[in-house]
């Protein structure tokens, strides 16, 4: 059976030692008070919760999957589940990082990020229960009425109710211009809402009371496209103006799908039947309100695939330690076994290391995002939170995508070292590859991240957010240029920063004259600059480490393995995993003609 | 519903245009015979056998799976299975390349190889029972006695008893030498076997009357190690002098095994508890003889992944042709559509033509390996047949793990075609994902594979086989380099053998003082030298399309569009997939310290 332990002290070492949260707290009049003390005691009891609760569910989860009664139409998720979320609702762990003023707990969203890792990597399929209710509940937070929000945001942030996106319908996905589900208003100023959704990830379940749908319907007079799309909110069960639930409303899951992996979690088709619903925001903006759910989810998509690859790792590592098999190539290392450790061989670090360095450089990336995130909404000078905004938005594509795909990668490496063991279920390896899988695809595709990238926030302004992200790298160079043991760390960042400066020049020149030269660029260069972020997080980290090996060394202390761990996996991330940009930048400058002029071999 | 054509025009492009097959055969007296015609007669009825009998029963088999009744110990395929299994008997398409005085058909093994290509794209659970019985036929017959091929080859041959490989052990899979299951000599020159095997595909199940395992067991006096392993012939059911099937032999299905994929062959836990035995071949020398079983194995699993590479782009070009999702980024190409169907859409486009380079590619590899082999088996001359049995050691483990993880980058790419739907189970594509992973697990590992490559098949002779295949590299290089039209294909193509002499070199130069250098460096090599002979076919296969269309333009002919693919395919091919060598040759220069200096990191 697989084993999950909360990396609390990586957590501890990216928030308080490469983003010093703390201190940054410190400008933000909501956060001033919240201590590294506070947020360690609160991820030490959430990585309690994720792997005494959480994790014991996980492969049971998987095997028992979801069921629908189809006379109902009610959804009873695998056994446990029910439990283990009244106990999230119980220990009041919805609500960390929810406004105080509709009772949350107010905590900065990098906290919650953290608990919400380890939550991952204990269960995505559970998690996306509680999950998906943080887009609804920011929806609702950002653009719904004072009824709307004094009726629904307690509910949510104290996780009696939950809350769905309901986008995706059979004929689109991508293109939610497409979409055809309807909304009549009626009289006393509700809507009746008509029409099927699919692919609704918690969207029928038992677990609580209630769920809040947020759902994309076309009003009769809207214009065709994207540009006539509405959100409304409609609640499983109406809810009076005194909060109390009254009847099923006509939204009913109308069957559940059978999935490669995430089984524990409902994939519903909706059926709207004159669903009464309400509208949030303003009538045909409804895409608009939308995306404020859909980049917390792509960040929180991201989150379930470093969750992935971080317990992936665990498991590898402690299996490549006690399985032996085969002697090193250099001589034997277990004289008293009878074959080596398999940790003993090259390729079996080199697949750990590659889950190693995805998960703590994923970890960074995805901290300094929530914190971003912290600052955006918080900050009181109104140019750090549009800077705050302007980088979230560069680098939401990036953890979505990036983590996402390396996830795939990770998570597939760690199961090759079990070999044949890694193919069964009872080991649950097999499972972390199967439920990464869907992270790759669902809340846009990493295509559509991609292009989201290079052609909105890349070219879109003349990779002016870009550079403002590169203005942190040269700083980095800058100050650690002169130092030797810097160099194995700098050179190759400063000089895929050049790298990628003139590449994107390159592109920018060519989609000028031809837009698909930014579709047969896209997924390539999002790596690229994947690569360039993530290694400037391993840069900085190497910086601490090497800081804190030399003040131990000064002080004739024992080294901190810990730090000389960081060195080593930084070491190995500059020179085994960021080199794939050599070949990711040959095959973007071969352009598009050789991907278009393909109609006779994909005829 | 999934589907599946065929692809009779690409095998026959393959196998008549570019390996011209019947030409070869002149010189095989064995196979002098066979001509163009046959070859495309047998394909196309077995070609419809696999379309028609096997793949309708492949997502019910997936959802099915097996069952074991824990009191019989009796194991029961899914639905279908069994009849399948009846008519491919009936067909007579068991003994397809097998030996004549046992019943087969004789036919070459190139023959056979492209029939089990179509078979693993319908169905490779099922296409396993008789897939297993190859490598057991195989066995036996290099190494059996008069008596044991008498009693046993024929039914092999016909199919009405199926066979296995008992090789691992719960404890040892890699590393044999630790295999404990034991063989007590009897009297009357049988053995009495005693042990536990995990991991036996086709181990137990419906479809055949007897089921013959090849089992490794030590001698009571073996020696330790490899070197004291002896291999076993062990019925199901006793087999009389006379043919006649007696009474269960003490081999039993303990348990089966849940898996990722393959759901519907039976991976099994088979309980020896005194079967009785016959040795096959030398007293501990059964890991040799079980290699004849391994090598044969090996590249059915690499056509197990070709089968499923082909199976997986067939059906993503046919969604992408008919889904519509948002518009070309170059202006409307569907204006009668709502929005323009996705194949428009470069990202769209290399995901497709990805699954097509590594399916036509990897089957040129596959059917030339194969062509060895009947080479090997039947050439006249001694020369001829060392030097093909050397280039098919050499390749088989390029085409094992090349073939095998070039299928998981392309069922995954093909699978993110279909969006959501990909990962829904009713599409069969999520199936096609978790069937190839197993491929690059048994039958060794892809790091033993690359081991095997480096260390063994070009370090262990200099390089001398590698430049054997290199000479054709060479030849093709020189008879074309004064072409123009060929100089996109060659230039790459000779550039890479170049750069990978020179690589060779370096390796070999840091492993005469570290051994850690193979196992550092071998997964990448093992890819670079993929590149190498994939880039090989097809430049030759370019050359070819360039030939075909040059005379078509002289005659003022229209251009046959299936050369035009190949053109397009082969340009793809080298733009965009074969520049992964470049980080392939950063990353192992990066060399073995960077993997063995990470025990803080592993710790």
């Amino acid at each position: 059976m697989p084993v999950y332990n909360p990396p609390l002290r990586d957590m501890q070492f990216v928030l308080h030692e490469l983003l010093n949260v703390s201190d940054e707290f410190k400008a933000l009049p909501k956060h001033a008070e919240t201590d590294v003390d506070t947020i360690n005691a609160v991820l030490e009891e959430g990585g309690k919760f994720a792997a005494e609760v959480v994790f014991p569910i996980n492969i049971s989860g998987d095997t028992q999957g979801c069921t629908l009664n189809r006379d109902t139409h009610a959804v009873t998720a695998p056994d446990g589940f029910k439990d283990a979320y009244a106990q999230f609702v119980a220990g009041g762990w919805p609500s960390l990082s929810c406004d105080p003023e509709f009772g949350g707990q107010g905590l900065p969203f990098v906290v919650n990020q953290c608990f919400y890792e380890m939550l991952n990597s204990s269960n995505q399929a559970w998690t996306m229960y509680p999950g998906l209710s943080h887009g609804a509940y920011e929806a609702l937070h950002a653009h719904g009425t004072p009824e709307q929000k004094a009726l629904y945001l307690p509910k949510l942030t104290s996780g009696e109710w939950t809350g769905t996106m309901c986008l995706t319908e059979p004929h689109c996905g991508t293109d939610l211009g497409l979409l055809r589900t309807k909304a009549e208003p009626q009289a006393d100023g509700t809507y009746r809402i008509t029409g099927q959704k699919i692919f609704i990830s918690a969207g029928e379940h038992d677990l609580a009371a209630n769920i809040v749908h947020l759902v994309l319907a076309r009003l009769p007079d809207a214009p065709p496209g994207s540009k006539g799309i509405s959100l409304f909110l409609v609640p499983k069960f109406k809810v009076a103006a005194d909060g109390s639930m009254g009847e099923r409303n006509g939204i009913y899951c109308g069957g559940i799908e059978h999935k490669m992996g995430i089984h524990g979690n409902a994939t519903c088709q909706m059926v709207l039947d004159e669903a009464v619903g309400t509208l949030v925001g303003q009538p045909n903006k409804g895409l608009a309100a939308m995306f404020v759910m859909m980049n917390a989810a792509r960040l929180g998509v991201g989150n379930q695939s470093l969750g992935l690859t971080e317990v992936a790792y665990q498991n590898a590592l402690a299996y490549a330690k006690d399985r032996v098999q085969m002697r090193s190539l250099t001589g034997v290392k277990a004289p008293g076994k009878p074959a080596d450790p398999i940790i003993v061989h090259p390729d079996v670090r080199r697949m750990l290391m590659t889950a190693k360095a995805y998960a703590e450089g994923g970890r960074a990336l995805a901290c300094y995002c929530a914190l971003l995130l912290d600052k955006e909404v918080n900050h009181p000078d109104e140019a750090v939170r549009a800077e705050a905004a302007e980088l979230v938005a560069l680098l939401t594509p990036i953890v979505k995508a990036f983590t996402t795909d390396n996830a795939w990668e990770a998570t597939s490496a760690c199961q090759q070292v079990f070999g044949g063991h890694g193919y069964i279920k009872e080991w649950g390896m097999e499972q972390f590859v199967r439920d990464a899988r869907i992270n790759m695809i669902y809340e846009g595709t990493n295509t559509i991240q991609s292009l989201d990238l290079l052609g909105r926030k890349v070219l879109g302004n003349q990779g002016a957010s870009l550079q403002k992200f590169g203005k942190q790298i040269e700083k980095l160079v800058k100050a650690e240029m002169a130092n030797e043991a810097m160099g194995e760390f700098i050179k190759p960042l400063a000089d895929l920063g050049q790298k990628l400066t003139q590449l994107t020049g390159e592109v920018g020149m060519k989609a000028m004259s031809n837009a698909d030269e930014v579709g047969a660029a896209a997924v390539d260069y999002l790596r690229v600059v994947g690569h360039l972020v993530l290694g400037y997080f391993w840069a900085r980290s190497a910086q601490i480490a090497l800081k804190k090996l030399a003040e131990a060394e000064e002080e004739a202390q024992r080294p901190d393995p810990f730090y000389q761990a960081k060195l080593q996996t930084a070491r190995f991330y500059f020179t085994r995993l960021m080199p794939e940009t050599s070949s990711l930048m040959r095959r973007i400058r071969a352009g598009s003609d050789v991907l278009m002029d393909t109609d006779a071999a994909l005829a």
